[in-house]
């Protein structure tokens, strides 16, 4: 790790500090005027928004980057109104600082108070999607956090000119534009951000496999791990049949490139000879790779929908891509076994009338997200009503799910007394 | 690090995980009556405990230890009653699982409840005192978690003896025994455990600095770090000069030895005079050796305390010890700009009849525990009503001061729909 990617992180650290410390004390209505002054400016900007992001496609397409990738990366004036849309509905949400958690006056006539602060100074690693940029700042503003944002070099002129426009915006009303900070070096900044011991409160990484795990094998401050989903649909033997196809459809095809797609479905025996026909020729027909088991092969030539013999790796596998593992269980129980065994923690969903099958599995299931009779891809912060959200955690400390302000709040204790000693 | 670690963690932490998944399933009743049971057995194994505790205080004499840390290491009939008591105690608290945290019904007719569940594999690694052992193991089982402990050297024989206690407990009731585990290897155990990704949840560090330092820095399994505390009493213009007296005194000397014990006094200029002669008196008598600024010097000759000058390591110091740093500031702000500088988050106390300035202190230091008219004594689990403590937390992801049943849970999202999809 260079010298100069430590000296750059700690420079931004530490204005950053300086900025939280004025944050973490403004009032709501400061906060939410800064919000909305800081959507108008973004789609004030949308047409220097939009060329800065035109150089990054360019470059994309050049160095030969796939297709649904520069998807991703893309802006329209269309999508820099959504991103600015963000901004407001973040203004319209409740404050989380200073809510009061939970609280109670001890037998010595102590009062304690435990309310919540903004974590400090927050470090976000991220790809492509240049929305991200504008979600993490505006959630970082509302929560009372100093954001240091580490986006895509395949988003890197994109990222410049919005967290331009955030800075300006910030600075035109009197606030701290180091609250928003971009780290444009190289994979040393990433590196030195991760070290940052005692400069950094919390690093939040999000992106693929490769860049979580980097993170979280060198971090030394606190990282909340988002984002890998190896994600369930089990349709049990008292499911209603046309909602499951629904659910197991829209699981899968809605958006496959994404964590909440589903990536298994397993098929309780009792149903399987009726469901399975339906299903696979409606996974067939969406363009969906089926890695099945034997009870599955017949189903899907029936079917007509492509189909391999469905291996260990497949069960393990993220796809995130039009491919879907299929397999017939005999119990309730072997389901819950085999998603024990191969999930990876974030959203399982059981398709089911029976409230019997639905507690036990609502109970034994081990994930962020454990659904009963509906679409995995309302995994989401935004669909859970957050406003933006900044990653979902598939980790069990601090936060699990989808994560957005309250996510980036920690607590303090305050205690009041009249004088109060130990005996 | 060694294979036989590697492998020794990895046979600890499966088991762990499998018991896990039972605990995680038990209703209160049981887990009340398994802690009701096992406050019985320790309390009937306390000659055989006694004994085992006399080898390791034995050894440790040998090896010279310090006559503080033998006393924390020692137990008595009494003292293992009292271990025994933590048991009944936290069996009296309400159950933290399956407690809703939030729950909301979305615009499309889903329910989302998020609600507590267990964290499931626990590594606790912790120094001398051996009563740990078993609050961590009841903590553990009231929260559904299996604990796997590894505790310091000196303490081998008693930790040995109270784990096969409690283990044998829970086996006499059906319950799974590695729900509770002793890591009883060198310091490659200590290195498997906190890298364990995967099989292991959380990494909870107790104990000095070195150690804590140590897990951080090594650890890619999710840490909670604990107890570094230099804590601060401020004394304002405004305050009750004898609540301040009180306060400061029982801060520093009721035990100088643990992290809640105070480190530094910061005096308001306006009643320095005033006040500084008679604490000084008072600390003086007390034993405590004055580490002080220049206007200081005076008073501490008056009052016949010990004193030296006071230096920038002595400021950033957690002595641990009867030495306490003490200085005059011209203001509130230079008070809270001095514990912002040398602080290290864990409590701060102000002593003021100022409301005011109350109100600024607690808004302004960024600190776990933030006191008003208070001994800094009072930042604890057990104090604070939590039943036993697991630590207290210094970081701010997830827990922040005393920690116990609460925080050793997470959460999971329950979504329940009735065929909801995506559109």
């Amino acid at each position: 790790m260079s010298e100069e990617s430590v000296e750059r992180v700690r420079v931004a650290a530490e204005a950053a500090r300086v900025a939280s410390r004025r944050l973490a004390l403004l009032p709501r209505a400061e906060k939410d005027a800064a919000l909305l002054a800081m959507a108008d400016a973004v789609e004030q900007a949308s047409e220097r928004v939009v060329a800065a992001n035109a150089d990054d496609v360019r470059r994309g397409e050049e160095a030969g980057t796939r297709a649904n990738l520069l998807d991703r990366l893309r802006l329209t004036p269309e999508r820099v109104s959504a991103v600015a849309q963000a901004l407001r509905d973040l203004a319209a949400l409740p404050d989380p600082i200073g809510e009061v958690v939970r609280g109670s006056t001890l037998a010595n006539g102590l009062q304690i108070t435990q309310v919540r602060v903004p974590m400090g100074v927050v470090g976000m690693i991220y790809e492509a999607r240049p929305n991200v940029t504008v979600d993490a700042a505006g959630l970082g503003l509302k929560s009372g956090n100093a954001m240091i944002l580490r986006g895509g070099s395949a988003a890197a002129s994109t990222n410049a000119a919005l967290v331009d426009v955030l800075r300006g915006t910030l600075a035109e009303r009197g606030l701290p534009a180091d609250a928003v900070q971009l780290l444009e070096g190289g994979r040393d900044d990433v590196r030195a951000l991760v070290t940052a011991r005692g400069l950094v409160d919390l690093v939040i990484p999000r992106g693929g496999a490769d860049l979580i795990q980097t993170v979280v094998t060198t971090a030394t401050v606190p990282v909340i791990e988002t984002g890998i989903g190896n994600v369930h649909v089990y349709v049990d033997a008292a499911a209603d049949l046309d909602m499951a196809r629904a659910i197991a459809v829209n699981s899968k095809t809605h958006r496959p490139s994404v964590c909440n797609a589903a990536e298994s479905l397993l098929v309780h025996e009792a149903v399987a000879e009726e469901f399975l026909p339906k299903v696979l020729a409606e996974l067939g027909g969406a363009g969906v790779l089926v890695h099945g088991d034997e009870r599955t092969a017949t189903f899907a030539e029936q079917a007509g929908a492509a189909y391999d013999a469905v291996t260990d790796e497949d069960w393990a596998a993220e796809h995130l891509a039009l491919e879907m593992s299929v397999g017939v269980v005999p119990s309730l129980d072997a389901a819950i076994e085999h998603i024990t065994t191969y999930g990876s923690q974030h959203t399982e969903s059981i398709v089911t009338e029976d409230r019997s099958a639905a507690r036990r599995f609502v109970a034994e299931i081990d994930a962020a997200v454990v659904m009963v009779n509906a679409s995995t891809r309302f995994t989401d912060g935004g669909e859970f009503g957050f406003g933006a959200e900044i990653g979902i955690s598939t980790q069990k400390l601090h936060a699990r799910g989808p994560m957005a302000l309250q996510e980036l709040t920690s607590t303090k204790w305050i205690v009041q007394g009249d004088g109060q000693v130990r005996a």
